[in-house]
């Protein structure tokens, strides 16, 4: 029946010049990295609101990572926050983590929670302060050869709440100056992320504000350093998916973290309140894998933050929602689109995209779940597991 | 040579028609509330950069409103958050605060922080949570009775983060269920504030999302509820002196939440990032006033929250500049402004506001403060007295 | 092979508890009506791209809106803006319309196109003017009569762009004391539907900003009085289904202008930003459709202005993603949705919305289609139909 | 009288370490451009106001520009707008000009108001279209030869409306290609500036969407290319001192376009919305022009669209409310701005801003202005001197 219903979409599909099992090939090959941060407790600056399933270490949240990947298959590694998720042993740690069923991914250094970073971190105008930072920097790219994590990925909250708090050209060198060092200590096959955010925890100016000061500071340090995308750190109205291939064409683009909102860096779940955006992204990325000029090298990370649902159900959903996003963007008829755009034929062009958008994926996906051997439906799956309920029961203790 | 600049000033504004002396007295009655919790310790979802002089108590919170009166002889009052600041004896409380020379002021119920409220308080799904959140709220007005207060500062923090995750039409009317019953317990010199906000801590709706939602519950109660604006609430983009004029009009004005934002809720220094804005707020204000109708009663509260700045310094600087604004509103030609609008000269008219605004107040506050037997310079003066260090020498320990 | 789609798609539905019968008789009932202006050149401040097959003339427009009802079944009444599409004689085009198939659907005043309206058309400080303006909107209301349209739909252009150019509350009774008068015309059967809009051509303030004032002034006018929803007007972030909701639980919810937008009020193709947003707000619709309070009365219209598309073709695409949005909207399993709400269970009730709107809705709209007796793919009919090119030809001489 | 304030603001100043007279001298230096097209008739898409005033002509446009000139005294150059202000003999319009008093400052290639550039100008699709666009940007760049301009100010209005209209990475490398053609025709001491913008025309992208795109272009093209940030092109809530200073710090900052929004790119007056916005961007400006490093080349420019305002009242009343930001930015202590900012007080260096914001600077700008030769208040004088009244009569025949 449900081989039957696949059968059908690829029929469907070969009309509009899709091969699916080329679709789905693709699809078995997509990677979402997911945080340890989400499975740990969070919430808004009114209130956190506990849940009993929460992970409360390290271990917890890569055994919780390592339950969503059984479920999804497409979430082989977690990334870390340090000094969150600081252990002793490291060995231990990355032992772990692969007899759990995953890898470490990428090291998320914070410079901004301890109370000297409370006008700066490597903007601080004491010296001091601004070497800490540099060198709890440094420490994570130790980590990085420890955990074999390939990815730095680099999130400031510097910024500042008040004209005249700060220097804006003084911060932007000494920023400069701390970057130059971290980036001097990656080994070869290493990347460094930048993050940009609008605003937040800075409420007047943050000194990564847009992709512009990322990239530009990406491309002051090298062919290592590229720019990170997170789809809640922009103005409103921003098109982030144009962003995106102007990042692609200037091979900048170096990785995402993923989430929605609706009015400022709310770290909803993916696709939950404009799942065209996320397709329109999508869209952008794959016809760039197809490019001749060579592949993309992109991290692909979630970074969300559930105060209100079960953390890891809104892990599992968002995947499938990151899944269904990539697949419509797959079923993206390229050629014709192309022809429209050369004919000037806007409702033609844009019908092309709707047409994929439209399509029912759940077929596909599941076909894609079969191959990978994972739930069909990983959520329903998840939710009727009882590994919350169980793991509820021991963190209580 | 101070009394000369105020001299000079009023011949100043003679010409403009304005008479300094009037100015001076409506100034020497301008009244602003200062919130307890603004002078503990708070933040961002991020962190909360702790503060040796913050206050500690409901006791320390009341010392330093009062200090702050002191300095600048305008807030004689003090709002209190229930239950942060719940204390076993009212008149206890009272009185402590009438022998440091500040009232009790506005009484603001908090349903947010509990962990049953994780999906509404008075819009909850759950009966019994609502009646606890509406319990709460009469608890509030009791506290009133016990402390004088007259107003019922009602924010409801109440949204969702996700469609379907509740029914707005249900939530609404649940909303006016429990409004009707603490309206129905408020004395008859009482009044309710109704306060709105956009987003957060729900991000995808809110239940008062603004102040037509607001407004509109305010006139299904009765002539004791009124709508508050906090000035940090709204959309970007929107005109915040259009509403409070509108507002004024429907006799609804109640009240003000002062404080200043560049993006989102920011909590920032009134005046802090548009000062002409503040101005053209209290310019309806100013205008208002003088309405032959009748009087204006309006709670003037500021509502912030500094993580970064030193908390009672960043309260008398937004006195400051509260006043600031009310300052110039006061010398706007209003007969002249209104023969530019009579003449369709919008340049004209536009440059009698700019006038007023680009004027120096500060001879006149100097001679207001003066009056009012504080200093003339009241932050500076706050700054060199040495308070904060004691404090921060107690509250250490 | 069609019909087998739909029997599938019927069988899926049924194990969702929807009856795709019922689904399909409420889509054969959705009406559109489409507005005159959008047939003719229209653009931006910038330029206006002519097309060689926009309709120069009432007539003209009238007999395309009668062309894209033929294609789409839904859209059987045609917008007139006053003046643009004055006549001498209005059996004359009344029963012009009737025999290309249309009926005359809402007039539209127009008092924003004239000398005189610089500084306000209804709030302007000139009585004359103001007496102008409301006579031209009564002047509307005999049109209705001769018409036989039902629905009066206003859309204040005033506004100011400058602090101290207007004073609100002036303004604003003025507005109140012109919008009375009209709604005294009125005969029973009529509405008049008043709309709001935050910002333009007024760049500092409108008078009717947003839909609190609207709903305001409709409550006090009377029941004959509703709000008018364009999606275009609102502040960015702003959540448009919630207002829905609010307006529907008011009983002042009366009409509709879709369109889309990215930043600004752009007129886009209805559904081409955020097809979501789209279904979330018939969602409300559907959801209130079987109220037992009694049923809704919306005018449902489209409010666009194509510069880029043919303006056919992006009203029939409009149509055909509002028919999308709104069968989308049927398949919501409300029961489940509100056993989901009713349980706290947030994915659950999310899901209950995603899954509808995942669903491809095309074989159901194709047998809408079919017994409607209009193509399966009014579009793509359309497009190969020659009318574009014929009137082209003939618009040219 | 009047000197007597000047002395007391200059003793004031001398406390707060401030040269008066070095202050003065400054501000008789301060230049800005005023644009032939602000002169003219324009507005918005609804309806454009016509004033018996505007200017029909470049020529008229120029006499306009002078007799501003002639009653501020820094107004020296007129913005020319290609085709729109073409002329058959430069050499007479450049000689007139200099009669009346002023110079030809920037040219302004035009490239969106022809039928072809409907989707794109050279962004085109279409190879000849490209073509033509370049071509229309390199006779401007002859026409710069041809009247001794030596800025090119290039604003793209080049976007799209919907996804999928075209190709992002495609329209990118187009673009950089037609923008290299034209930066190798410029002589050696001509500046070509980049401008951007967010939205609109475009409503879904534009193709220099940000300052991010246009200084990555910049730094493409070589050191002759220069960034223009015009106020009114950003998202809400964008900090755009924080990027002038950036730009500053990159080298990069080649112009501005000065006006001012509440909501889009509303073209209102310089200073009408957020006046401390302006003082923070030219306080950013002011610091950097006593860099040790050298100078700033910037071209100072209003662009304007003055549609209920006269447009030569408009413009000078822009012009003082630059003076009038720059005069205050002049006053800022940035030694004890350092100092604080190097203790850690946020509070004191808020403080040196507001300070200078807060100054009345009128006796300052009237020793300027009589030093230069202009009235003392211009605005006052101009509106008293019978130029529009004559020019009105003129321009209606």
């Amino acid at each position: 029946m449900i081989v039957q219903e696949y059968n059908r979409l690829g029929d469907c599909l070969a009309d509009r010049g899709i091969n699916v099992d080329d679709v789905k090939e693709r699809l078995k090959e997509q990677k979402l990295e997911t945080p340890s941060w989400a499975y740990g407790d969070g919430g808004t600056r009114f209130y956190v609101f506990k849940q009993a399933a929460a992970a409360r270490t390290v271990w917890e949240k890569t055994a919780d990572a390592a339950e969503v990947h059984k479920y999804t298959g497409i979430t082989p590694t977690v990334a870390l926050h340090i000094p969150w998720d600081m252990v002793d042993n490291w060995e231990e740690l990355r032992n772990y983590a692969e007899e759990q069923g995953v890898r470490i991914g990428s090291i998320n250094p914070n410079v901004f929670q301890e109370p000297e970073y409370k006008l700066g971190s490597v903007t601080n105008v004491n010296g001091q302060i601004r070497e800490k930072a540099t060198d709890h920097m440094l420490e994570c790219v130790e980590i990085m050869k420890r955990t074999g994590s390939k990815v730095l990925s680099m999130w400031l909250a510097d910024g500042t709440n008040y004209p005249g708090q700060g220097d804006f050209r003084r911060r932007k060198r000494w920023m400069e100056e701390a970057f130059a060092k971290v980036y001097g200590a990656l080994d070869d096959d290493m990347v460094m992320l930048i993050e940009y955010k609008m605003f937040e925890p800075g409420f007047y100016h943050t000194d990564l504000a847009d992709w512009g000061m990322a990239t530009n500071l990406a491309k002051r340090l090298g062919p290592k350093a590229k720019t990170l995308v997170d789809l809640g750190h922009h103005a409103l109205g921003t098109n982030i998916e144009h962003i995106v291939a102007y990042l692609i064409d200037e091979g900048k683009l170096g990785g995402f973290h993923f989430n929605n909102k609706k009015y400022a860096d709310d770290d909803l779940t993916s696709g939950s309140i404009n799942p065209y955006e996320l397709f329109l992204i999508y869209n952008e990325l794959a016809k760039a894998e197809t490019d001749p000029d060579g592949g993309l090298e992109i991290a692909y990370m979630i970074d969300q933050s559930h105060n209100i649902k079960p953390k890891m159900q809104a892990m599992i959903q968002s995947v499938q929602n990151l899944q269904t996003a990539y697949a419509k963007a797959l079923l993206v008829n390229q050629r014709q689109l192309e022809e429209y755009q050369a004919a000037g034929d806007v409702v033609g062009a844009e019908e092309v995209l709707m047409t994929a958008f439209n399509t029912d994926v759940t077929p596909l996906l599941e076909a894609v779940r079969r191959e990978l051997g994972v739930p069909e439906q990983p959520l329903d799956a998840f939710r009727k597991s009882g590994y919350e309920e169980r793991v509820a029961k021991e963190r209580s203790k």
